[in-house]
């Protein structure tokens, strides 16, 4: 099968060429002036925002296990880009695909490109373009988002006194990776824990409650709650006081030694949630909204921003001194 | 060397952070609202413009030999991607570079940014966002552009009666192939044939001057003259007449049998020169100008389009009946 015949095959009918975009359900997509068949895409940028732009690769043995099913790589290629854009605030616009490839395998194929466009569906957005060869099995995605100016998240800009939240239990990704290389199988207790690893879910249904809350700084938690909040800290030339306890985890299933656990949490990453700051005024805003309606998605509140000193150790744990000051040993996890 | 060392290291000067875009030449790129360092860049599009997107995969063994030089692939990696918005008739905005490198060869990094940050400062494109992981190695770019949709350059805008034009000789390129498949060295003589092959360039010079001229169909020459008109033709469901003589080409070195030489003219790819179409009248306009301003770029008159028809194949050769009517033979040089 040559790249023409294999893209129209597997790919062609989350779009109709030059009539525009379609999303994976049949339906039309606006912001597709000329879907894929030309030299170019042309999208509509709704006027008066930025485009979002970001480029990550999925490849195998570095990015996912070996033996990982053709859906998951599908899906989880897709979700860590759209998990760029919900770290920025913006809304997803439509991505390109470039897929290399060792063979026409079409049971891979087959199950790589419904795993992705499940969760192109779900986000309604289109492919608009994408290439593919021959070559070790690898996967780069390129997401276009859509975002104003004044609500964008950006990493440089949390503020002193700002609360440090993050959007769901952190960890259990990081327990997938620790199973599989020690070839530990999953049970039905740790079917949840697995699935956080090979089906993460891209936190874009956050983005109206945040831009709602004016949240200005975000990330997602790619490498580790650690390493990634020192992004933030370094961009916005802060420090920050965590509260050990208040960093929600999910329960680990026996035979894991605490030490382990500590690592998965502090230090894991692959749970794609968000590490966001709030002013005090909108974190207290967000808690009445929740007390009036519970059904608002959970927020966990993990610590706060302070003024940079270099008398403090750039993250310092307010109820956990004993957990070492020099917390690079967590940030390669 | 991690990641975001190697990044810092040799492509980090091309862009400061948060802070903006930079062009390779150290001048700012005002597009650019945020850089390189968050989860997304940020661009600015041009109001009342489309965004021009294209995604393009370089690698090993299929898109070059074995052998050649960093700076070649580095550059060439670019080039066919900006041909692509050239192609379009977008003005480049950036792109994002996906890099899977073996090892982390200074030699190598230092050869391939070098001759990608060449082009890059060239067309003032800044570079705005990037992955690097082990592998095979491969470069995936993504270009992004900006074009009006009255101007853009569309394979289904093709009318009966258009001129068709090249614009510079077709088979340098495929002679170089043809070369280092057979371990011909370059010599003084065919130093050219093989620039074509590892230095094209993306004809954005043309841009101006073919809006002018109220171009509205036209794609880049990177399959081969035949099969890349065919593109135009099945999306404007026309019919083209070609004169075979009136096609540019270089002048081949002796050694080269004839046939090859039509193969190389006629199916040869990885040119990049424009296809294009122009009405009648535009294309009077073209002749007139450039006898007034004979430093205007030399467009080559090869052929017309015409209402497509059971009776005619999709390309016949005016001057050239010998020219077998089943061109399959030559669409996959």
């Amino acid at each position: 099968m040559n790249e023409f015949e294999l893209i129209k095959k597997y790919f062609c009918d989350w779009d109709i060429g030059s009539a525009g975009g379609i999303h994976g359900d049949g339906t039309a997509a606006p912001q597709v002036s000329l879907g894929i068949g030309d030299d170019c895409a042309l999208l509509n940028i709704p006027e008066g925002k930025h485009l979002a732009v970001s480029t990550d690769t999925f490849s195998e043995g570095t990015h996912f296990f070996k033996g990982t099913s053709p859906e998951a790589i599908g899906y989880k290629a897709l979700a860590v880009n759209l998990s760029d854009l919900a770290a920025m605030g913006a809304e997803p616009l439509g991505f390109t695909l470039a897929l290399s490839l060792p063979d026409d395998n079409p049971a891979f194929l087959a199950g790589f490109s419904q795993g992705m466009r499940s969760l192109a569906s779900k986000w309604r957005i289109p492919l608009v373009g994408g290439d593919t060869v021959r070559g070790a099995l690898s996967v780069t995605i390129t997401v276009l988002g859509a975002v104003a100016d004044s609500e964008a998240f950006r990493r440089d800009r949390a503020e002193t006194g700002d609360r440090i939240f993050v959007s769901g239990p952190l960890g259990g990704a990081a327990y997938g990776v620790w199973a599989r290389y020690r070839n530990i199988s999953e049970t039905p207790e740790t079917r949840a824990l697995f699935s956080r690893l090979d089906y993460p879910s891209p936190r874009l249904d956050l983005l109206p409650l945040l831009r709602l809350l004016g949240c200005c700084s975000a990330l997602d938690i790619s490498d580790g709650l650690l390493g990634d909040l020192s992004h933030i800290l370094k961009a916005s030339r802060k420090r920050a006081v965590i509260n050990r306890k208040s960093i929600p985890c999910p329960e680990f299933p026996k035979g894991v030694p605490s030490e382990e656990q500590l690592k998965m949490i502090l230090a894991g990453g692959d749970d794609y949630e968000l590490l966001f700051t709030l002013s005090p005024e909108n974190a207290e805003r967000y808690k009445e909204m929740k007390r009036e309606n519970p059904d608002l998605p959970v927020f966990y509140e993990i610590g706060s921003i302070h003024d940079c000193s270099s008398d403090f150790p750039e993250i310092s744990f307010a109820d956990s001194p004993d957990i070492p000051a020099d917390i690079a040993g967590f940030t390669h996890f």
